[in-house]
């Protein structure tokens, strides 16, 4: 069974921001792990796009009725059409969750994420709970996310 | 079609609190709007026995397979079957929120509250947006929720 | 606690099926039963409409995103943004289910209805299951729902 | 982006049928699709075991709230916590269905694919529309697939 890393975030990020999901996405891949996102635009697909460059496995759980509201770097869609009552499966289905930015979808996420206990890790996004824990670089944050994943 | 509004919540609450929903509950009957809740315990049970007691209708949304799991001051007790994913249907169905207290579950409540645009009126609750309108009693509570419903 | 018995059936129907839905929905009213159906065309408007006409609650178990499409008899529209995927939550609802004619989205109801092991009635519906306990007329059909909420 | 098929049937089923979901899902990884099912027992299994004893990826879209569930052929579970509501979602994630015997949660998933209008195809299943294609063999099952797939 693969191990599976989220990374949540915004829909719309200035370009620094792309750049660091896009990071985050490709050591997810090198470091063997599948990558989940909400798969649609934003750090969901600066994230899969830097996966995908980097080999890994990509999968979007998509809030519409068809695969083609994915982004290009989606290998496998999955086609919920719940609309962001979707946003607790991308959460349930990560072992650990990577959230970047963000807003209040991203929030939504990190709520769940807080009730399921699962490990969080922040990269610029809301500071809503102690638990999540604050890295700056996509490799301090990948190295966090292995040691979870151990 | 009724007038409806959602209080979420934490589901263990002190005794002060759980008097403040129920206060809450008990205004939003004898203004005539219909209650949704969670259906469960804490805030959700304080409000539907405070609306309960003053007439109102009170609609639980449950998490679980069974209507057994509601609250006894739920009348209509929805029985989603989806856990947690049933917090965004709360927030949908209601056309103006009023969280009181709560936890993780209630902060993804007010995320999705917040990405839906819904008015949101915040009693000693989550205060992570500028948008949600912070109030100190039930009555003012009341007033707001009254205003976005003329 | 209310008792609720959920109509089921097509979206498009003609007349003398309407008519049927309607005098079930009244029927369901003049029990003191509560009905909830999918909130909207067809079967569900019709039954919706002959238990307000009866003085009824009727709860609309809506697919989409806003309460604006519900039948103009529905009381408290549940709006799930969900989709079809809400057709589960119309069947774990109700106690009791009455089938009216129907497409493939009835078809799916009575399945998970079957699935759930709920007392089913069926008018001019789907034949997969002995269990689907045929009726004829609206009176046999109260009659029947009656004696499984006793 | 993969070429999605899904297989639905049966959690209890024979060593006949068990054998012949197992063929399906070696046909399936053979000609480079990837699979979908519920990830659990029965048809599901059998077909998942099958694709991964020919090499290829499987999805399980999970009921439960746990990856602890799915059988030990998955490779990517997701976790929906739906219930069975997330029976829509293996429908709506695959673009050709392939249904193997089965019960009422088969039959609620044979709806789902109606109403969504996907090509399906079945071997020894529910007999409720003309637009299921019925088959006999694995071979048969997989040379039309392939058909819709082109």
């Amino acid at each position: 069974m693969q191990k599976i890393i989220g990374v949540i975030g915004g829909s719309l990020v200035d370009p620094e921001i792309y750049e660091l999901a896009r990071a985050v996405g490709q050591k997810i891949a090198r470091e063997g792990f599948t990558l989940v996102t909400g798969g649609r635009t934003g750090v969901m697909e600066a994230a899969s796009r830097g996966a995908k460059e980097a080999g890994g496995l990509v999968i979007g759980i998509l809030p519409g009725d068809s695969s083609t509201e994915a982004n290009p770097y989606v290998d496998v869609p999955i086609v919920t059409g719940l609309g962001i009552a979707r946003n607790s499966i991308i959460v349930r289905t990560a072992q650990v969750i990577i959230a970047i930015d963000g807003s209040y979808g991203t929030l939504s996420e990190l709520a769940f994420a807080l009730q399921m206990r699962k490990p969080i890790i922040g990269l610029r996004t809301w500071d809503v709970d102690e638990t999540i824990q604050k890295t700056e670089t996509a490799d301090e944050a990948i190295q966090l996310a292995r040691s979870f994943l151990a």
